[in-house]
């Protein structure tokens, strides 16, 4: 007989978001959205005040199995004080913390087979101290690898994108982007391609920066200065890239499947396409960490939050990615 | 009997680009694109050069109605020189002035009802001396109309976008972003929404700049300081204005039904959504001018040209949208 593969660890995210709505939709739905065996991690009380089913609380991951035909597992942490949905407080900005923190540990520990993170409030985080761009950086200082060698991959049905720059201000996107940066990225990319997806010979397709990729120089001088010599550097690696390529033009159907993954220059430039195209299923997906982490590609949506109309589609395919690409690694070894 | 209406005048653009071949394919397809009757404008032996059908040479835009049963109609410019297909010239950059030249002024005396501009090489036309960032710009000043009056519409079935700015390099998007240019182009967007498309009452949805639209300024403080405001004095003349958004939460299937048009910071905002979901279709269409002007959503594609590759249905688009445009202009007089 062998051991059960241990659970997703799942955190809820700030407690007066969606993310309680949409883990407890999808053990609902855990069956039609193909869901493995998963743990919620985080603030029981966010979950009863949004749902009504079962909660079975656990102490031990290992019982997660046995209890998710009962109802939701859940290693519960008690925030200070129960947050009213929709309206975040400092308290819930503390637990949306310490779940995430929590739900690394048991993946790096090997008591979670991956994490799936839950939406946070960024707002509320650096008001609470938080110095890090987003939960992508926090996780990978969490697991000791600089960040500048993790990748924050976007994935969709049809769709992979990678920015190299996250949370910046659009204005320091030029001044912050350096060949090695791209560089790092672009192997961080392909490495997590092969290792999470098991794409053998990944393509990565990398976007200039400014308007027609410059245009020959005239619209901008990062593609020759910057990004041509990353993707030289690249391929003297072995990889296949192509680019810099015309942001505007590399993302329609007939694009997209020359490539495993677009190489992006900024937030916006990897979001809207992938958004666009897949609002409802885009899953976040932290590449070069020691373990799977992902998340839905959404955020707390406090507007929404307690109104049972949240989706939790982009949540269980989180989920779900988060099991297969603990698949394909425990496969690679 | 009333008077046939005016031909649309379609410039061929570069003639070692797919410009001619895509008007000619046009011509081909008039009557499953549902084209309007158009006269080409450019040098015919860039036309004869990648295509065997008939063309008619006429001086007087008045004789292509009749003419354009016989074959394509053609008010011929003679360039120095033959252009080769695929092999940009300064003579044929210079023609494909010329072209843009004559079909303006034709839509500019009443000759022409509109114009659907083929695609240039902004890199040979500013090796030639141009100064102009696009043919937008050119076609505003030969209408006597400052550039900021104007907006750069790009239209698909399901999606109109306009970016603020256009052909920049994205490091100085920050520095040229105003709050009165924002305003200028949202009135421009809605007053052309009226006037070219017959929305009485349009709504419009303006973008921020940074990730998350600035996340409450700890990402960029531009929405609060430049975009905000503009968006205020719109509503204030009584416009329907919504914003500004997360750029990429805003383009998806149910937000794109929120708005009538998303005005968008800077080329590649507007661009990236537009083509990823309407590669095909995707019109320019520029506001704010005396004269309806249209262009298809690609360039002049050098490497194809040529080789019978070049797909013509964003030119058939660009005709047919001149044609409903100039239309929608005479109904409101």
């Amino acid at each position: 007989m062998t051991a059960p593969i241990a659970p997703i660890a799942v955190s809820l995210g700030d407690p007066a978001g969606i993310g309680p709505e949409v883990v407890a939709k999808c053990w609902d739905h855990r069956s039609a959205f193909n869901l493995p065996v998963f743990v919620a991690v985080g603030d029981g009380r966010s979950l009863a005040a949004v749902w009504d089913g079962p909660i079975v609380t656990i102490d031990d991951p290992r019982d997660a199995d046995s209890a998710f035909d009962v109802g939701l597992p859940l290693l519960h942490i008690a925030a200070p004080s129960a947050d009213i949905p929709g309206q975040p407080s400092v308290a819930g900005a503390h637990c949306s913390l310490d779940s995430l923190e929590l739900a690394v540990g048991l993946a790096r520990s090997g008591s979670a087979s991956a994490v799936a993170t839950g939406p946070v409030s960024k707002q509320q985080l650096y008001a609470i101290g938080f110095t890090h761009p987003g939960q992508t950086e926090f996780v990978a200082e969490r697991c000791g690898v600089a960040p500048e060698n993790v990748a924050m991959m976007l994935a969709g049905p049809t769709l992979r994108t990678v920015p190299v720059t996250t949370h910046l201000p659009l204005a320091l996107v030029p001044e912050r982007l350096t060949a090695a940066l791209i560089e790092a990225r672009g192997r961080a990319t392909m490495r997590g391609l092969q290792r999470n997806f098991g794409i053998a010979e990944p393509r990565l397709a990398v976007a200039g920066l400014n308007p027609h990729a410059g245009e020959g120089g005239s619209l901008g001088t990062e593609e020759q200065e910057l990004i041509t010599p990353a993707i030289e550097a690249l391929r003297a690696e072995g990889w296949q890239v192509a680019g810099p390529l015309p942001a505007d033009t590399m993302f329609h159907e007939a694009a997209r499947s020359r490539y495993d993954a677009a190489l992006c220059m900024y937030h916006d430039q990897a979001l809207i396409p992938l958004k666009a195209l897949h609002f409802d299923e885009g899953v976040n997906i932290t590449l070069g960490l020691p373990l799977v982490r992902t998340a839905p590609d959404h955020g707390t949506a406090f507007d929404i939050a307690g109104d049972d109309r949240a989706d939790p589609r982009a949540m269980g395919a989180a989920i779900r990615m988060a099991a297969q690409c603990a698949a394909y690694r425990a496969l690679s070894g």
